[in-house]
């Protein structure tokens, strides 16, 4: 039986982590699911406002703060922006795969997922310099051949997962990835997303809304010793009001002196340097069912 | 004519009943509508929590505000998590039928339903020794055949129709079924369920919002000496801050000393022991319209 | 050209006019899309808490504050509760006509429309001994030939159009009809309607939401002296919170010198012995566009 | 590749701008969509509702404080509101291009989208006697062939871009065309548009949470120095209490010494007298992906 994830010491005198993630997607989210959307000059537009306006603001909050992020960046993004995105490396902060096009993986083959892998990698890798060793799935959808793919291209980490409060060592085959699991409700894309004609219903929440709720779930989240990792979008939190709710509560957390605020390369070296005994995560049996 | 329920008596000082019941649905929720969803890793994941993170929470909370409550569990969910589904009997609370794999009955035969009520409770037999003697119909969807196939196999009551805000007995031929209504603004999955390509547009709510409407629904209810059933899906309220809420909720209800909270099966008990005149619940009929 | 509706005088120190109307929907706002709803018994117990709990425990509130209000009833709701249909025009409310199973007009020709307006009236004169004198179109969806329609039937005045916040004199051929519009965030069905597989996505709005809305617009059309409608289902608001929701806002409104509070056909009375002069309301002419 | 736009000084010691701007899409956004629409009477009261009353009352907001403001008017709203639209300019707004029939431009050809163009010049310029310098897309969806057309029509400006807080210059071909770009959070749109069959899920926000959403944005804004633009739809935010909310957010801006509250075209002509370097924004190259 699938037992859960035990939670984890953290270093020093903290008793939780926390994460502040960027999914940089960028055109990249639009174009994946048509490339007809290029010919949309309004709707590129507003996905170009995440590397043009929306990073370098992001990057100025955490620089007053003082702490590092994990920047998940589609590799067509990198190739559209090498500037921005050589930025964030410069700024100190980890640059993780996000997909090559930000593409569904979905019903993909592992030969299929393999050959956008390695396409991001060497995206990221030949702007920056630096191969990536965090993941995170496109449409945050892992399949279950995913964690054996990155294994084998030496990825230490990955963050798509959600069936726990804190990280974990994920068995694949006798070795293991750390796993440090997300949740939609700590994502900006279905508070603040709205694209005529690709996602969303209009439904276009208020920074006040979304900064109140991201604030319980972390004065919950640290009362359980949990790793809490939010993840916004440039493109939708970039914007002036998000970005100050935003740094509102980057700075409400930071002002507590028992939360490790750190990215999440960090976490996960962490966590590996921890020896925990690997976690299978078991697909459903169909003669079960 | 139909006629309303009447409302009930309750034991002893109490003015109205409350009950914190939970549909332990997991993966089978999804399965049941698309077998094809078990390739989705991060989705499974994501309803693994509920057994894996959910439960042992909402159990904790359940111990310190020493309440019994009422859990509806597919015989899916046994099978994939025995342990889980014992933990729940252990702490004394109520296991109830909930379908096989959360299966839609809407447009099933009788034959076909009884065959899954007959495998789902074999299931949770299985697993726990124990035969329920309550049944909520995944989705929430009865058909007018089933209150006839409950009461052929024993069971004392079902909870999912909506037509009042107390208890009644629901007259089947000769016999009766104890039926003890919900509603949809009871229930989290409304409020905070988001699944790409499964459940929901997006809206994710605050547990603020979601705190407030369930307490303002309560105190409503207790003005009226109703019975408040809040349903809850361990996947969902077991995140930190709503299992939070929900606590903040239960501790409010238990701090006033005229409402019965109680587990479903001992509602039931007590209004079978009140001896009601069963009530007819008609179909419309065609004729008419 | 077509021009606005003029504000229109008030009786007395009133300033604004304010009616707190009911749509008393039942089953027959899904049997009307699909027949086969029949068979959803849990859905159909959802719809029929409406005349059950819901129009009883209404009729306390208006009788608490001795006002009355109008009731659009569907024939069918009439035919299958006629005791409840009844009871609204004991406590001196008025009935109105909204169809016979809630059917959607549009598309219908004049002959079709004519028959269903019989049969919604000829079912409410058999119930009540009243024929109605206002009507409001299912899903407030009002067809070109529809005012000739009601004319030609004796009725003094519609209530589905919203292009005023004032009453008018609706032009019908050489005759009017007096036409009190409604508008779409004076309802309750979008904050408070889900019923899976017919209406909603999901989005339960808080009575504390939709109280606030609810008052601020009162408020703001109090300052124009407009005529206030607004609409709730017995069935929504009829629940418990959303009812005191209700009663605190018609307490509200009530405690002010300056609000003529009473049912649609009395402020139609009004309008009418005003001598209006009718307003043509002009369809897009096609060639224009 | 793509660069920033960057902030541009504003007149006098204004540290921002703010534009309260109007989509008067009325019948139009509906007709675009299907022509059939115009057979839904109280639909296209509901549409109507725009510039009877909703243009009227923003029209005395405006003057209450002052500001000037620009009015984006689909011709054929013209063309069946000449009077409405004539009363915008003799009250010394602007009236801008909105398209003809605020037809959808997304996948025309250059010629389909000229011809609309002119179409919608020539009614505004028929009616008000004034040739548009202005234009915003309807559904706010630019082609990449867009701004050629408008440069070579003698448009000084466009407002439907979205990847910018400052207005710049769009480099077109040669020549540029001043853009102010917009935002979908600043629309009211997606707050309060519910018409069925066509639009929306039902969701209808409070004034109360989309004032302080709007107010939140522009106080962010204008810490950036950014240029504001609120986009509000007369059928729409022309209802009492969301004029309201709107008249305490002109009230609260036109309060501050530092903001140049003006219309759009006052904006335009204050970039083009800055002399800035055209900026490229471009296309996505699907050989990149």
């Amino acid at each position: 039986m699938t037992v859960p994830a035990a939670p984890v010491p953290w270093p020093g005198a903290a008793r939780c982590a926390a994460s502040f993630s960027f999914d940089v997607d960028a055109e990249s989210a639009m174009l994946a699911v048509d490339h007809g959307h290029a010919n949309r000059m309004s709707a590129m537009s507003h996905q170009a406002y995440g590397p043009l306006v929306g990073v370098p603001r992001i990057l100025k909050i955490l620089a007053r703060h003082e702490i590092t992020s994990t920047f998940f960046v589609p590799g067509y993004t990198a190739v559209r922006y090498p500037d921005v995105v050589r930025s964030i490396v410069d700024e100190g902060h980890e640059i993780a795969h996000h997909g090559y096009l930000h593409e569904a993986m979905a019903g993909l083959s592992a030969e299929e997922e393999a050959a956008i892998l390695d396409r991001g990698t060497d995206a990221l890798e030949k702007v920056t310099g630096i191969r990536p060793v965090g993941y995170r799935a496109p449409m945050w959808e892992l399949n279950w051949h995913s964690p054996q793919l990155l294994s084998d291209r030496g990825f230490l980490y990955d963050s798509s997962l959600m069936d726990a409060d804190h990280p974990y060592e994920l068995a694949v085959g006798a070795t293991s990835l750390v796993e440090i699991p997300i949740q939609w409700a700590l994502d900006d894309w279905e508070q603040y997303c709205f694209i005529p004609d690709f996602s969303g219903t209009g439904l276009i929440e208020s920074p006040a809304k979304v900064g109140e709720m991201w604030r319980l779930e972390f004065d919950a989240m640290r009362a359980e010793g949990a790793c809490y990792v939010l993840t916004n979008h440039p493109f939708l939190t970039g914007r002036p009001s998000r970005a100050a709710a935003l740094e509102s509560l980057v700075s409400y957390v930071c002002s507590l002196d028992d939360v490790w605020v750190t990215h999440l390369g960090a976490i996960a070296e962490h966590v590996r340097g921890l020896g925990l005994a690997p976690r299978s995560v078991q697909r459903p049996d169909p003669t079960d069912f």
